[in-house]
């Protein structure tokens, strides 16, 4: 089938790509042309516009960063060049009444939307074995599965309502920000006792500690290397559309609340580009610890 | 080996039966007749105090709450009713330094000391399958070798200074306890949201939200189950122990500290001696959720 890919990030490409491999005929579009060069030479074609990106595309698979990005892209001259019965793929972590919003806005164009945010990483995302966690009507399902097929190692269903992905989506985010700025804090805190983080890391990750953030993150703080795989500022926006939520709805979040707190210090001490168990410099840092490869740049 | 165990909880018990089973020749105490004569029931000697249960042990192990339940129990008495070359196995949760201590004191007596905390909880422990996190002389190891053999599925060796392993359970807990909150902070928050408790454990369990505690705790939030297998006042220590060694050395735990006001919460709420999950409940409380098998006991 004819798919658009709007945003050629290191999730976009991957997905792309995985269309490609799958031999749908795939057109990106990004604002980063070393992104567009990037699905060139993997075979692919570029757009130079959303909208020309979208022309006849039976799945417009749309992954930028945020909720804003989304709505600016869905525009009725991009929507409108999409086949008549198109479904709109949206994989932006955001608040499910922005889900729901852009729903509707797609539907008076008569195309479908689907409710798609994804768990996985760029890795997986390259692999097309991403995790969906979606919401839509039949129709919006049934129209995208041939481009979820090539993307998807699990595609869970949540039911017809657009909002319920982006809500169990925001809910794995409180967790993953939660075990993460908790990996740090643990991290600098064995430090600080005097014991060796490799060690730690061996125990922990077989015992009751162990959370897939602190597998996945803390060989990066052993190492002591801080080159972005996922930037701080992600965790500085994914916390914030749940202490959004949290707030909207007068529902307390003290546990999300600190560790906001703490990618916020993060990005504060000029590490929102860098990798996100940062976080765990952040501590170093106040403790004056010398962590592994934090040292020459220490405050 | 002739080896006594003290303390017969739910821990204690699976020990002392591992042991048994593993052909040593156990002594057990315990100061709840219940706990002793479900040890006599499994074919176990009960002695009426520690340091009968001690005389001529080679290996003592001690598995109760605190440091302090710890500390009472190495009294010369029973220290030196022991084999004279006899190890001390000191299981319980402590401070490092605490460790330290207790380690001297018992050297004053020709016997040795592992610094032993575990993690597995009493399924586990039943098995001998329990994760030990030891430190301690060269001869400690070895004269516990024999009984940590038929207890445990995997020791880790953490240098020869006591106070090494304890330091690494108390990270454990750290990570441990927080993770239980962002569970009990996630889970009710989902429910704010609409969703059904048992997707969301579904997919958080398949994606990067998951932790250890994630997976075994949230099973009884979504079958509303809060019978205790592990009690709420175990964090309000664990944690509180962590909370202390942070102010004592001047190092900020942000995270750690909002998870223990939880425990306290939900200790306040009378949910002390209930299973730990019972944080989630807290949150349902506040907001006024109808989380499952906790509408009848609502405030």
């Amino acid at each position: 089938m004819r798919v658009a890919v709007i945003g050629l990030g290191s999730m976009g490409l991957g997905m792309a790509r995985s269309l490609l491999a799958a031999g749908h005929e795939v057109v990106g579009c990004d604002v980063n042309p070393a992104a567009c060069a990037a699905f060139k030479a993997a075979g692919g074609a570029i757009a130079d516009t959303p909208a020309a990106a979208a022309k006849g595309a039976e799945a417009l698979v749309v992954v930028v960063v945020t909720a804003d990005q989304t709505a600016a892209l869905l525009s009725d001259d991009v929507l409108s060049a999409m086949a008549p019965d198109g479904v709109v793929i949206s994989c932006a972590t955001m608040a499910p009444e922005r889900a729901l919003a852009l729903a509707a806005r797609v539907a008076t164009t008569q195309r479908s939307y689907l409710d798609a945010p994804m768990s996985g990483g760029a890795a997986r995302a390259a692999k097309g074995e991403l995790t969906f966690m979606a919401a839509g009507s039949a129709a919006a399902f049934k129209r995208a599965q041939p481009a979820l097929d090539a993307m998807a190692g699990k595609v869970y269903e949540l039911g017809a309502e657009p909002g319920k992905g982006s809500a169990v989506k925001i809910v794995n985010q409180l967790l993953a920000g939660v075990h993460l700025a908790a990996m740090g804090e643990a991290l600098a805190f064995a430090k600080r006792m005097g014991l060796d983080l490799g060690q730690v890391f061996e125990v922990i990750k077989a015992s009751a500690g162990n959370s897939w953030m602190f597998e996945n993150r803390a060989p990066r703080v052993v190492a002591g290397d801080y080159r972005p795989t996922s930037a701080v500022e992600i965790f500085v926006k994914d916390l914030g559309i749940v202490s959004d939520i949290g707030r909207g709805a007068r529902f307390p979040l003290p546990i999300a609340g600190a560790a906001l707190q703490m990618f916020l210090m993060a990005a504060a001490a000029g590490m929102g580009a860098d990798d996100d168990s940062s976080v765990t410099r952040v501590y170093g840092r106040l403790a004056g610890l010398d962590l592994p490869g934090d040292k020459a740049d220490k405050a």
